[in-house]
């Protein structure tokens, strides 16, 4: 190629985000990212269900969509009807079920349905990041309600419904995470998913139920899902297997009506998802799903447990959490001297990679002193040194934790 | 649920497309789609090469994107570097390839870089239905040029580029498909390559090259690509395996300068593309791609032989083709007086499948009395059957072809 090169800049659609930067590899301690542990990954079981599902089905790879239609392959829609009324109360046929790759696009779709710039949408105050940046990036008014230990707060959802309805605004959607929310890891009890659904039916306003991390719980209990308690239809469910089997697999699903499900696949233009991913699913999940996400559990909660351990000896005092319910994430806050966006810089540089507060939430104040740490990638000797590690990182900047707080508390536990 | 259910009517987004309809399963004889030859699956290499990755790699799925970054398993794009250097002549390296859930994520992200509503795109005429698509439902002003049995002409381009000047417009890009043309099968000559170019590089407009079928050739030779060609890097290049391992496997690619892949990645929200489907064809592909290649070929060129076969026996000279140079599919004239819309409908009661030509096109009139046919998923008897049956069809309604032509041609064959 010649040095003049051709000048593409003039081209670029406006408004385009920024350019994404040269990827530079995952940081020593890595406490970003819904990654998985590694060494629960069931290999073993996909390799047998890879090869047992090709052998009987392979040649179905020639035709788009394994000539299951364009919902998905039929078999993993229907291991997802058991699954989704064992565990979460929902009575749901395969028809109702539209398989996406990963529960990314699942949410690109339903927004797609939904959402047009300047509309308005709820979403929890703390939220996960992707979902607040679709909701920027699609130019829609996002109005976030506070939450408390059981998850959103009714009082503030109901004011919130109520002053929409005095500007004459209906809402799109009020979109929740009530199974182990992101980053809270809250669980809402089932008498406030009744009062939310009871709003959400009162001002026409559906419900989307983000419930892709429902499937790691410390106690294996979790409430009926907001749409197996529905009783107008008003709930549009989403889930995933990126958090009980593996994140680099991009298998989601939406559970819905055949009015938004039909208008889903309008907008998908996909030609299906991956037929293979789908295939390995169903057939290692249809006999072993249950066992594997039991075990799963039991092991993120040992490193959860450590990583609580390693913040009350490494900052005592000044790291304040709630103990999640399950998943894979803990939110923390420290002092109000901190800001997490500079600690996140500095940490970085460390090594020591964190989401700051103020990615995960549309309150920037509520938000500004707190983080997300996710437990599950790292091992237990990473989570302790990363813990460390850190801590040096925000003394060094903050003044916080003290020095001797720590070191008391280290003490006190020999 | 009771009887008063939720009405999401008044929530949708405006000017949505019509919902989709309920999948009702494939006709019996299936001309239609990407699809492939069942039998020439490489089941039992996939199979292999699912153990052998997953056994040495599983537990990477327990982080996004195996942590090889966002643009895709390394081995898959250093598998691909070897190949489009020798099949396509392109000289690359895995830093300028982007791997994506298929091509049609290929094609809808390097719009998503350049089109906003309003904007001008140059395609060929008659071109693949999912480009068109995308085109106008982003409001884009399609021009298409005309082609002969050399692909894309470059007169009509010239006068449609020197047009444009002229009303101060500067089209997004020139989209082509060059090698194995969708849906006439033609392949854009070397010299005619160079032309292209050069028309490129004098207007200021990049060439959008679409190569997902050039790796079904009969004669296994083709041009090096338009990327390979420029010295001016105007090109973005984008390919897929569906056509030449698996559709229902979705997996494609881009190849690019950064400064497109870096604004690439920015719009692919999608936390990478499935990593199972990328992982069993690196694996796969290394060692056999071009062996299988080579062998699919081959068998596809029977299946179109019997097609050509079929047309002439049933059609007689009322059916005229240029024989393709590759691929899967056969562009196909009837008399003026038969409307293949119409056709379509007709057919698809007898079972039989069919792509009519307006879909093909952006010229209604030139597109009106042709059909497209795919070969490649129907076996040699399917082929037979569902051709006579087509036949009967169009004579039933348009009285074209005549019974008695067809007869003569089939009794000249005993």
């Amino acid at each position: 190629m010649t040095a003049a090169m051709f000048d593409y800049a003039p081209l670029f659609k406006p408004g385009l985000p920024a350019p994404a930067a040269k990827w530079t590899g995952l940081a020593k301690y890595n406490f970003v990212g819904g990654n998985n542990d590694a060494d629960q990954v069931p290999v073993e079981g996909l390799m047998a269900a890879a090869a047992s599902v090709l052998k009987r089905e392979g040649h179905t790879l020639a035709t788009y969509g394994l000539a299951n239609g364009p919902q998905g392959y039929v078999p993993l829609r229907e291991f997802l009807t058991t699954k989704l009324k064992r565990d979460a109360g929902i009575a749901c046929a395969a028809a109702d079920i539209l398989i996406t790759s990963g529960s990314l696009q699942a949410i690109d779709l339903v927004n797609g349905v939904f959402l047009a710039r300047g509309d308005t949408a709820i979403i929890e105050q703390e939220c996960y990041q992707g979902s607040i940046n679709r909701l920027n990036r699609l130019g829609v008014n996002v109005i976030g309600i506070p939450l408390d230990c059981d998850g959103m707060r009714m009082d503030a959802l109901s004011s919130a419904l109520d002053d929409l309805k005095r500007r004459g605004v209906r809402a799109k959607y009020i979109y929740t995470i009530p199974t182990v929310h992101n980053p809270t890891g809250s669980i809402m009890p089932q008498a406030r998913r009744a009062e939310l659904l009871k709003l959400s039916q009162a001002h026409g306003v559906p419900v989307f139920e983000d419930d892709c991390y429902a499937d790691l719980l410390w106690d294996g209990q979790r409430p009926p899902a907001l749409y197996a308690m529905s009783e107008h239809g008003g709930v549009v469910h989403v889930g995933s297997f990126s958090k009980s089997i593996a994140p680099a697999l991009r298998v989601g699903y939406i559970v819905a009506g055949w009015d938004i499900l039909s208008r889903a696949l309008a907008i998908k233009t996909d030609a299906g998802s991956g037929a293979l991913e789908q295939m390995v699913l169903a057939e290692y999940c249809a006999p072993h799903f249950a066992a594997h996400v039991t075990a799963l559990s039991r092991g993120l909660r040992v490193k959860l447990d450590t990583l609580m351990e390693a913040l009350a000896e490494q900052f005592g005092t000044a790291a304040e959490f709630e103990e999640p319910k399950g998943g894979i994430f803990l939110w923390v806050k420290l002092p109000d001297t901190v800001d997490t966006l500079k600690l996140y810089q500095s940490a970085l540089r460390a090594g020591v990679a964190i989401n700051p507060g103020p990615e995960w939430s549309v309150d920037a104040a509520h938000s500004k002193s707190r983080m997300r740490l996710c437990f599950a990638s790292p091992t237990v000797e990473e989570i302790r040194d990363g813990i460390a590690a850190l801590a040096e990182v925000c003394r060094t900047e903050f003044g916080v934790p003290l020095r001797s707080a720590n070191v008391m508390r280290a003490a006190g536990r020999l």
